[in-house]
């Protein structure tokens, strides 16, 4: 019956997107067996291009009237396997629903189809002086030369988060509206290019909802003005603790940093082994990268400031970049730390959680120690704005048992990421891979109450099923 | 059988809440027919007062067994008719839960119960160098002299937004956690201190949903620094239409002034009339007022960058106020002008809507023409940040017929707002006034999928009845 169903809908979903508009040959749908999940596959049945909101609509009722389960994907960057087709069903894909369909500076937002790539607004916008504040031009796959980046209905899906949100806050922050498309291919306009809508907020209820409860078509996105300069602080310390309260001391201080990142000895160590070698200090145990923004004479002021709060909160040394070259490198080697993971194992599994600032040292030991008493290395990266921290724990697949020992160390640092005051997921979503944990955050009620507003848009539960709840 | 009911109810909430915890005289309920609606009366049959979350809980959960409407009350500050018990019920009054119980620096974050008053945080902050970053500490009343302002609770209830929305967003960006109470009485803990969440955004549901979802127990608010040094800007026009084009060239220019308001000529005439008269020009037809922050150095150079700006936008007069003394007494003007109302006629009725930026001077002119046309005159504030407009529509009660023609000529500007492509509520709700503009922004459709989340959680509809929905 199954089959009947997906060819009964395949035949009618090519009669409005076309032959190249709808793939099932075995072929084809191999690409779509995997995210960036890298430990985890799914088979659909039937992958869709719809073009337009109208082709979207049309092609989701079609498969909910067939009841097929509605996967929907970006450009497939998702660690948590939220785009993987677990329960097999048709994959939308909103690849070419790439548009920029309108920028409107004096309403200071941009209107995109879902598909837009979240690096394109910026480098539309910058002859502008503008800037779409959520910065994800990271190239996630193991490939650094891969222009693979995620969407922004990607981004909305997981409510990321990226290397500005310590000031311009994450996704659901720049939202003003959206266009969904519920299960039953009914379309919503919801909110619009103001600030502030009346009724229930749905922008935020959809935002983060991972695919579960519609599809996401467009969106009004807020742009921000680029400031005139900004000046990177490169900063070294010996030990963790030491690095974890100068994040602290920093904030405290009333600095409004666009960005701070910190990476540890071994994520050092591997982007200063690859082609993006910044020159990043290998002697030290972690390095924290501030990025302050204004006038010239005020990013430069903020940037001696924050630079004397370094020096007393114990770094063993600081760097005011002022070289914009230099400053551009070390941001890009930031960028490609996962991709340049490859230098120091041959594979590896990353972790997204969240934790109180000031217990960033504590959660960097744990999460070394839980690699440890496994036998693997453990990497860590960390977004200081959101508390966000990426563990990236090393393995080789050709060593039998190591890829279950590297998830079950994932596992144990996303508990302790709960126990520490945070949460198991900062911008991935909790997907299929992190599903388990989630009765870790949510007492059962907490989760009831979200399964029974899923109901309300989803009464057949075919919105990526399979995600999100245990 | 509700007679009944209410004092079987109200029996039993003494137990725990005390001989001070329940009011049912009729001269205590008085206080309780209306908020700052005051157009809108409503007779409540019981108010309670609980202290905690838990005697919250138990206080709704019994009544709502009882199958008694609940109505959450802050200040009673709402100018929708939300805080007033159209249906009678009891009144969940947080009077009694007004305390600051948490302060965390290194993470950033207030945690408070629902009934502390906007400005207390603020003022218990300032001696640390913190802020939180909505600032309502206007005085609604009519009384100027009245220290009722609103609460947290309120806030959250209606996401207000304040004059430093421009740069801080509206009070859905700073909630990082709240404690509700179901219908039920259960409670339910949503986020905590970190930025982000796993799962369904329920913070941004509850956020705005003006007590018809569940109540605000507590919240756990995000803190920003105080900057060292803020300087305004005073600019004065001779028309409408240029005053609208210089706010947007601000916008345009790249400033990120922290508020950014404009008063009418009849808004500024009020204000001049009264106590806290503060020297605003009163020939001008629009006056402008920002306020930049930073370093002194850099917040005075952004101040002659947006002066500048002005100045070529074709401001009649420009002036930066370096005196702190003087600015402080020209926002507290500002923040008079509601009360000042008085000054230049009786009564009035406030609206609240919001356009797009670039329709100020449209909207503004068809506010004026609303009064004109019915022998009433409007005064006008924007909160530029948000495109939040509130026409002030002057009448006098002892004319029969001129508060129904106030109360019209406030629906027509509100429609006007929706068909320029704004909302029909900024910050103050849908309520019980605006309720019959909902349709005017949602078709049927949208209206449906939200009262469908209101049956999840109040199956029973008691949350207060009668509000938002038509």
């Amino acid at each position: 019956m199954r089959r009947s169903a997906i060819s009964g809908f395949a035949k009618k979903a090519r009669e409005f997107l076309g032959e190249e508009g709808v793939l099932q040959e075995e072929v084809d749908l191999l690409v779509y067996e995997q995210d960036g999940t890298l430990a985890l596959r799914g088979k659909a049945d039937v992958v869709v291009f719809p073009r337009t909101v109208q082709e979207m609509a049309k092609v989701v009722e079609l498969a909910y009237n067939y009841g097929i389960p509605i996967i929907g994907r970006g450009s497939g960057t998702s660690l948590s396997g939220g785009g993987v087709p677990v329960t097999g069903g048709v994959i939308v894909s909103t690849a070419r629903m790439n548009k920029i369909l309108e920028i409107d500076l004096e309403n200071e937002v941009a209107v995109v189809q879902a598909g837009v790539i979240n690096d394109w607004i910026n480098a539309y916008l910058a002859r502008m002086g503008y800037q779409y504040a959520i910065d994800l031009g990271f190239q996630y796959m193991a490939d650094p030369g891969s222009q693979r980046v995620s969407t922004i209905g990607g981004n909305i899906a997981h409510n990321s988060g990226g290397v500005k949100c310590f000031k311009y806050g994450v996704t659901v922050n720049q939202l003003r509206g959206l266009t969904i498309v519920l299960p039953t291919g009914e379309v919503r306009r919801i909110g619009g290019k103001e600030f502030e809508q009346a009724g229930y907020d749905l922008i935020g209820l959809i935002t983060g909802s991972e695919g579960t409860l519609a599809l996401v078509a467009e969106a009004i996105v807020r742009i921000v003005p680029t400031y005139e300069s900004s000046v990177t602080i490169l900063a070294k310390f010996a030990d963790l603790p030491t690095a974890g309260r100068a994040v602290s001391a920093v904030i405290a201080s009333g600095a409004m940093p666009v960005a701070m990142e910190l990476m540890d000895k071994l994520a050092v160590e591997a982007v200063e082994s690859g082609p993006y070698a910044a020159g990043l200090p290998k002697d030290a145990e972690a390095v924290l990268l501030i990025q302050v923004e204004g006038s010239l004479p005020g990013a430069k002021e903020e940037a001696s400031k924050v630079a004397e709060v370094l020096r007393r909160s114990g770094a063993s040394g600081v760097e005011i970049v002022e070289d914009p070259a230099r400053a551009a490198k070390i941001w890009a080697a930031r960028k490609q730390a996962f991709g340049a993971m490859g230098f120091v194992g041959p594979n590896y599994v990353v972790e997204d959680g969240t934790i109180p600032r000031k217990k960033l040292a504590e959660a960097l030991m744990l999460a070394r120690a839980a690699g440890a008493k496994r036998g693997l290395r453990v990497a860590n990266v960390f977004h200081a704005g959101d508390g966000n921290l990426h563990p990236l724990i090393l393995y080789d697949e050709r060593k039998p048992g190591e890829r279950e020992k590297a998830i079950e160390a994932g596992e144990e640092i996303l508990e302790a990421c709960v126990e520490l005051g945070g949460t198991i997921t900062g911008e991935h979503g909790v997907g299929y891979m992190k599903k388990k944990l989630l009765p870790k955050m949510y007492r059962r009620e907490e989760i009831e109450l979200m399964k029974a507003i899923k109901a309300v848009f989803d009464p057949k539960g075919l919105m990526n099923p399979g995600k999100i709840f245990p």
